[in-house]
Parts: C-alpha cells; sequence; structure tokens
C-alpha cells in the first residue's frame, strides 16, 4: 500500500492551488498526452483517427462506502472499472479524465490516497495509460467521476451485437468474487447499528480484494479482438445480465456449461462488478489470453415472445440483478434462479 | 422553453432501462459519433490524430440551485461551460460523455428536461457536436459530469503562454454578466429564511439570463485560432484571475484599459461565470467574430517577487477571487480591487 500523507490540513483549508500542487505529482502519465493538465483542456493523441471513450460516476453510498474502501481503493476501482469498459470494445486504454467532488472538510489524504490508487491501478493494469486532465469541485457526496479513452488500432470495435449461433462463450477473469467479497462485507464488517465499520472491514481484507480493488484482465480486452471475438462485454452487472444483453443486441441465446461456472454457479451467473471479459469466439477458435469456455451460443426460440435468452444447462435461467435507481439499497449482490 | 413532460414519476420508481428509454431520444447527436450509446463505450471519429478533452463537475449546492435554475438551464449551462473549454484551445466541439447521479426521488422531468437543455445548448452554440454517451446514477447530492471533445482540424492548439508583450488583448462575450444575475438572485430570490426561492427567481428571469444560460461565444474560438491568436482563455473564475493566468503562463502581464470594461470595471473583471473568451492577438492583427480589443500585453516586471500581473490603466490591479474548496459558501461573485 503507498505511503500517504499523514498531513491532516482539510482541502478547505488549502484551497485548490494547494491540492492541485499537492495531487498533480501523483498522477500517472499518459504515453497518448500530447497536452497535459493545466490549459482549459488536454490534447490527447488518436492514432488511428477515432477514440474510444466511456464514462462513469462513483458516488458514495450506492458504490462504496469510506468505512469499507481506503482511499487507495476508491481511485484504483474507479481505474479498473473504466479501463475494463474500454477494454471490453477491443481498445488499448490510452488516457483518463477524473473530476472529484468531495467535502471541503475531507483531508488532503483522501484525494492523495485516491491519486495513487489511479496510478497504481494504470500501472498495473494498463501501462501507458494516464491520467491526462480533471476537475476538484465540492459536494456533501464524495463523487469520482471518470471518462476513458482507448486506441482501436485500425481494428474495428468488438461490438456486444455479433455473437453468432455456434460461438463458444469465454470469460477472462474472475465470476461472482467481487459479489462475494460484498457479501463479507455486509455479512462481517457492519457495527451493531447496521452501519459500515472500518475496524471490523480490516479483520476481513483479505477476502474482499475482489471487490474493493478488483484487478480486471485488460490486457485481453485487444488480445480478444486480435483473435477474432464476435461479441464482447464489461462484466459490471453480473455474468447473467451482461450476458442477456449481448443475446439481445446480436438476436441469439447464451447457454451456459454449469460445470464452468464454479463452485456456486448462481454466484457466478449474478454477481456484479467483477469487471472480467465476456467474449464469443468462432466455434473452434484459439481462445487467447486468460479466456476459458464456459457456454455457447444458440439459435433464437422460436417464439420471440418473453422468452430468458440465458440457458444453464439448456435450461431457461431467469435473469434479475442490479438497477442503479431501485436497488442501490440492496447489497448489490444481485440474485438469479434456475428455472 | 421545451415542454418537459408532465409525467410524476421518479427515477427510483421508473428503473435505469426506462429512464435511459426516456432520456435517449432527446439527445442530440454527434456528427463525430461512429458507435453512439448502447455499448460499453463509444467510438468518436478525430480526423486529425488528436482529440481536445475537458471534464467538468456541477455540484448541487456550490455550482447550482434547483430552486434557481429550471432543469433545462442545467442541461444548457452544464454544456455551455465545457465547449467554453474546448473553443478555447481553438478547437471545435464535437461530443460529449454526460454522467448524471441524482436523488431516486427525482421526477423523471428533471432528467428530461436537462437532456433538452444540453441539446439545445449544442443545436444553439456549436451545431453538430452531440451526447455519444453517458452514465446515469443515484446520488443524495444532484451531480452531472461532463466531459468534451474537440477538434483542432490540424491547428496546434492556442495555449495559455503564448501571450507576448505589445500583443493586443481582445475579449469576445459578455463581462460580468454572470456574476450580476447571481448578484441579482441572492439580492431578489432569497426567501425570509434566506433560502433560494423558485417564485422569486422567476420575477428576476429577464436578469439572469447570463447567469443560467450563459451563451458563450463557441465559434469564435476556431476562429482566434485561424487569425493567429497567440494566447486563450475561457473566462470561468472571472477576467482578472483568468487574464493572471495567461500572464503568468506567458512571463508576461496584461495591462486593461478601464474605459473598454463597460460601466463597472470591477465586477467585469471580477465576475466569474461568463465563458467569454479572452485571448491575445499580435500587434495590428485584425480581430475576428466578436472580439473587441480591451488591453495590451507588456512586458514582465523588473521585480520577479510577488508583483501583480494585471494591470489597469497601467497601475497594479489586486486579483482576488473564486476558490472551489475555500470560496463555496460565498455568493460566487469575486471581488478585486484598484490598487
Amino acid at each position: 500500500m503507498p505511503k500517504e500523507s499523514d498531513d491532516l490540513s482539510t482541502l478547505g483549508e488549502l484551497g485548490e492551488s494547494a491540492v492541485l500542487g499537492r495531487i498533480f505529482p501523483r498522477l500517472p502519465a499518459a504515453s497518448a498526452q500530447l497536452l497535459g493538465p493545466g490549459d482549459d483542456a488536454a490534447v490527447v493523441a488518436a492514432a488511428d483517427g477515432r477514440f474510444v471513450v466511456t464514462t462513469d460516476l462513483m458516488v458514495h453510498g450506492p458504490d462504496f462506502r469510506l468505512a469499507w474502501s481506503l482511499p487507495h481503493d476508491l481511485g484504483w476501482k474507479a481505474a479498473a472499472s473504466n479501463l475494463s469498459d474500454v477494454a471490453a470494445m477491443g481498445a488499448v486504454p490510452t488516457a483518463l479524465v477524473v473530476a472529484i467532488a468531495a467535502p471541503a472538510d475531507s483531508p488532503i489524504s483522501l484525494l492523495e490516497g485516491i491519486a495513487d490508487g489511479f496510478r497504481d491501478a494504470c500501472g498495473a493494469l494498463a501501462p501507458g495509460c494516464g491520467i491526462v486532465g480533471g476537475d476538484l469541485s465540492v459536494s456533501d457526496t464524495l463523487t469520482i467521476a471518470v471518462t476513458a479513452f482507448g486506441d482501436l488500432a485500425g481494428r474495428p470495435p468488438v461490438l456486444r451485437s455479433g455473437a453468432r449461433p455456434g460461438d463458444v462463450v469465454a470469460v477472462s477473469g474472475a465470476l461472482g468474487e467481487a459479489a462475494a467479497g460484498l457479501r463479507v462485507l455486509f455479512a462481517e464488517a457492519l457495527d451493531a447499528n447496521g452501519a459500515p465499520d472500518a475496524v471490523l472491514a480490516s479483520l476481513v481484507r483479505d477476502r474482499t480484494t475482489a471487490q474493493l480493488t478488483p484487478s480486471p484482465p485488460i490486457a485481453d480486452g485487444p488480445l480478444a479482438a486480435s483473435a477474432g471475438a464476435t461479441s464482447m462485454v464489461d462484466l459490471s452487472d453480473g455474468l447473467a445480465i451482461d450476458a442477456s444483453r449481448v443475446a439481445r443486441a446480436s438476436g441469439v441465446r447464451i447457454d451456459f456449461d454449469r460445470g464452468a461456472l464454479g463452485a456456486d454457479p448462481d454466484l457466478a451467473l449474478g454477481g456484479g462488478e467483477d469487471h472480467s471479459l465476456l467474449a464469443t469466439f468462432p466455434p473452434g477458435a484459439r481462445l487467447p489470453g486468460g479466456f476459458r469456455p464456459i457456454g455457447t451460443v444458440v439459435a433464437p426460440a422460436d417464439d420471440e415472445g418473453n422468452v430468458s435468452v440465458i440457458l444453464l444447462d439448456g435450461k431457461p435461467y431467469t435473469v434479475s440483478g442490479w438497477d442503479p435507481y431501485t436497488g442501490w439499497k440492496d447489497s448489490g449482490v444481485a440474485g438469479g434462479s434456475a428455472g
């Protein structure tokens, strides 16, 4: 864990200029940066005349709790989850811009830790990717807004809509481990009043890594594209939900092999936030990187009605899961049931 | 004003999927869009192999009040302020991504209004620019995160650091009008308890347009670049503060002509949020678009110490202004004083 400052000064005491002076030196540089922070805007290289872009908000409450996540965790996860969206297009992440709104009485160490988390996640998961710009603001609710960019290197983007019957369904990365980590936090890191507790969370740290600091296989995104992946998606809302998006966009169904989903197939299918990569490959394709087969793409049902597009060992699997507006008071562990 | 829906359904009642279904059709399309919303990421054209990028958070409380701003105003202003940062590099705005976190009990009309504001601002200020992606989340604090992109069309970006002694200092757009509008709101649109009041705000609507829905001269940014501007900046924190950034980055001083600053030079120098464009041009250059001369770039002082880099009619002008961490409880009308 990198050393954060012991300085207890608050953002409000230091002021924007001093805060920026403390944060800038910690940020990772981007190889694609042509002009970095300090002007009205940055300039980033887009060698093939296009860029991939994705944006995401992490909000205190629904997305994380400060009692459970260290500042370094927050930066790491914000980076990892956005890098994964870029990778899921088959692109190499090139740069991020990051805007943070924090309470004025936050200690400077909060922003230093977040910055270090971004630096370490970029270094570990997407070397060469860095932060080219950002914004600091004040809010009662700690909020981290990340926009991430990627380079397709001349390849077409890998869409959700390209899966074809007969394709192999494969995944790279964990299934259900982030949700299992969240279950541990809800089961073992709430105080007597039901509030998240930092000391209890520290005791279960080794079982919550996949939730707090996921390490998605970013390099496998471009590898999948080069290997001819017909569709790809980042697993943010859970395998069953995200696969159903691929199935609907492609006009197919996806049949998962229960034996390939580990000890707890319902957790693997329902758990969100792994940020693993789900891709489909033509039959017989050699799976690149860390991809392993977990199912098959099958033709759509004759009945176009309200039929499940997700199967488990050939039987319809009912998908349920996360909704940011209706579901945020839940534990985030989406449920599913074989039916 | 565009018609918002009378539907009182909340975001939480509708759920993410239905909310997206209501918002997507209202969003403006971008000419540069190669792949739009609906996949893990979007793909945007960057014809000259680079793109300009800027990001900004608008947070309820420090940046706006729902009692004073209509939803349409919020979308408009979020678009306008980011388009202006792109224009200040000399770039043509091409696309935005927008992430919004709102309380789950917000009516759908809030997001519809914000979307319409983005659409109308893009259409009015930067035709061809549109929204290519976004994110919806839940937060106790309404937060709008915008990242904007621009195309330099082969030109170098216009930086803050290029002003040279002898250059003409020129501005396009209003000076102090946004701050004057905020003064009106604080003076005439607070209720008996000092809280922002919607009915009172509606009575002063005609005097608060520059604050609530600024119309910066976006097209003048690329025009200035083509005309040989040596430096340029977006006036977000006030003329004196933003000009001092140009002066420090360029190693020069800027001498404003009091007679060119209107009836209230202190308001013109101190008021923020106009999002007008301040640029410097070589002596004798023909000023393009709406640019008008308001001062001259002069050589740095012999004494490199703590000297004001901003002059008014040749005399040092003391700069003070907005800081998001220390200043957000103030009215936002930054003060300055001739000294």
